[in-house]
């Protein structure tokens, strides 16, 4: 058990003379952080430093190094993981992490999704057909005109309406009165059709306020949350599918450092951490030069991962309504298309939200 | 009040005819996340959508926008104020953050360090000369070993020492073991020396995991702690400031998003949030292409802002023996100089550690 290992797998740039020993000088760097000769303990230097598996060149003086890391050096927190795969290394300007190999071991210890693809399907009530998002913005709104958005895409047939992660705890829309009016604006409209939005609000601030949005939420008979990892933590991620029996969705804030994969970060390792959906840049859309992506981060969200479930991919940002069906294609099924700026800036709102909910079914 | 605006400044890649149109999109994106003619909201649109104050030419194809963003928008959370200053932007390859101007209303809000450079200089007992400190690593030791090596750097003459940011709660060393013998051990050499180094444990995991280690640090009689704000989370950097009445030393793990300069996050940003101490790479270690930016981060870190305690630089990072003059020279006696590796991989730990701390005297 104590010399079990993941693996990191990381792009250099080196020249072919340099190259082992940059990628050596790496091993210890996301490990011990001593030169190897510094190592005085037999143990430390046999279990615990990071140790060069392979070297395979990819291109003109450019290399894809695996690195063992020992387990032991994560323990069972998420934040660890991150500190181990990368803190210090993403200081350095020739190096990308770009992928990552987990043993059985450490996917049990984290999880992964509670809900994933098949606990989000029974809690929106859809099947066979991608899921129908939308945001609730422009913060700056009073809670009563949100909910009102709210309750115009629940009416038109929207199954997961989230909060924009604009929407914090601002005087505008407090988290408190905007959960409160949002939630009683979707069950009316629940009354009248019969069918309950999810309604997913924006988890921020630090533990002990987050804690709070946290029971109200609960209290308001909310099942879904959503989170920006890389802005509140990767472990309140994972505390949080530990602990709040929530469905979670990931939001990528502050996830675009460039030299993590993205499909590493918004792929493996939020579904890792217990996402249950993850949001990410479509091709296409205003985030276009990030969005060619999507499809490998789709793919590690569903790949086998020691039996964890699979995290649903949320294509999103400036995605329109006609791109919907090159987008449904791209991802098929199980799917989660979020529109927002498309469908609120539309001259009837309500219209194009039913157009869009269409599109999909 | 509801107009005040902070001031964010963008590097921009657009050709002449398109960087109206992307400077307006970014403020935008960082506010309120729709088109402006989606706006239906007088008061969203002229007090909380982001709007454009300026744009300069910085080269070819090379612009600097100046966005004024609505602090309403921001709260009180420093996570929030990521999201609102660079989240969605950090996925758009052609951006990067530079600069940040904050009003007084926010640095008041946040407040800055509770220490700072005077206040870790009365903790520590030091005058007049730059702060020597050390890291206890390699992570895998146990904890007596950890322990030995603190007091073999406090006989010496260190000031501050702080745990690896490799060490986290780990079976090697759990946080509680290490603290308590780290700490038993720096008291035995303050009985025979009559004078106490600092220790500084890092605090890692979850919400939940913190809290306690905080409480066994505060058991322990510590009065400083290590945090890494980019895995931990801004807010929780912030929350420890407001409550924990420990100093703080935030190290850059996870940091080097090369999206955000340096020295807006380990500077600016990191000491809004209440940064005492800020761990940078020194330009010439392992992280020498990174380390360029080190004189900038000090001077963001002291610079005049609404009356803010300054943090106190940390240049370390591969940092020698022989480099300590030129770095003493470089960033003057209101720093803190962090050398590792060369003096735990020397022959003789005890004999290096004494010159290293000669050399800063």
């Amino acid at each position: 058990m104590s010399a079990e290992r993941l693996v990191a797998v990381y792009r250099l740039r080196a020249t072919r003379e340099s190259v082992a020993a940059r990628a050596e000088a790496l091993a210890l760097e996301q490990s011990v952080e001593l030169p190897r000769a510094a190592l005085r303990d037999e143990r430390v230097r046999a279990e615990v430093a990071g140790r060069v598996a392979a070297i395979d060149e990819r291109g003109e003086d450019l290399y894809e190094a695996r690195v063992e890391l020992a387990c032991e050096t994560v323990g069972d927190d998420a934040g660890q993981l991150l500190n181990m795969l990368f803190g210090n290394s993403s200081l350095q300007p020739d190096v990308a992490l770009v992928d990552v190999q987990l043993p059985r071991s450490l996917a049990t210890a984290f999880g992964g999704p509670r809900f994933g693809v098949v606990g989000l399907r029974a809690l929106a009530g859809v099947q066979g057909r991608p899921l129908a998002a939308s945001a609730l913005k422009p913060q700056g709104l009073d809670a009563a005109s949100l909910a009102a958005l709210a309750a115009t895409f629940a009416e038109a047939g929207i199954d997961v309406i989230k909060d924009d992660h604009g929407l914090a705890d601002q005087r505008a829309a407090p988290f408190a009165v905007r959960v409160a009016a949002v939630t009683r604006a979707l069950d009316a409209v629940a009354q009248r059709t019969g069918r309950r939005a999810v309604y997913a609000p924006s988890l921020t601030g630090d533990a002990g306020a987050l804690a709070r949005q946290l029971e109200l939420a609960r209290a308001a008979g909310v099942s879904m949350v959503m989170l920006a990892p890389m802005v509140s933590g990767v472990s309140m991620l994972s505390a949080l599918a530990r602990g709040s029996g929530m469905a979670l969705l990931a939001h990528p804030s502050m996830a675009g450092c460039t030299a993590i994969a993205a499909p590493v970060l918004l792929g493996t390792l939020f579904r890792l951490f217990g996402a249950d959906a993850t949001i990410f840049p479509a091709a296409g859309g205003r985030f276009a030069a990030a969005g060619g992506e999507g499809p490998r981060i789709a793919a590690a969200a569903a790949a086998a991962l020691h039996g964890l479930e699979p995290t649903m991919p949320v294509p999103a940002g400036g995605l329109s309504l006609e791109r919907v069906p090159e987008v449904r294609a791209r991802y098929g099924i199980d799917a989660m298309l979020l529109a927002g700026g498309d469908l609120i800036g539309a001259a009837d709102v309500a219209a194009r939200t039913r157009a869009f909910v269409e599109a999909l079914t």
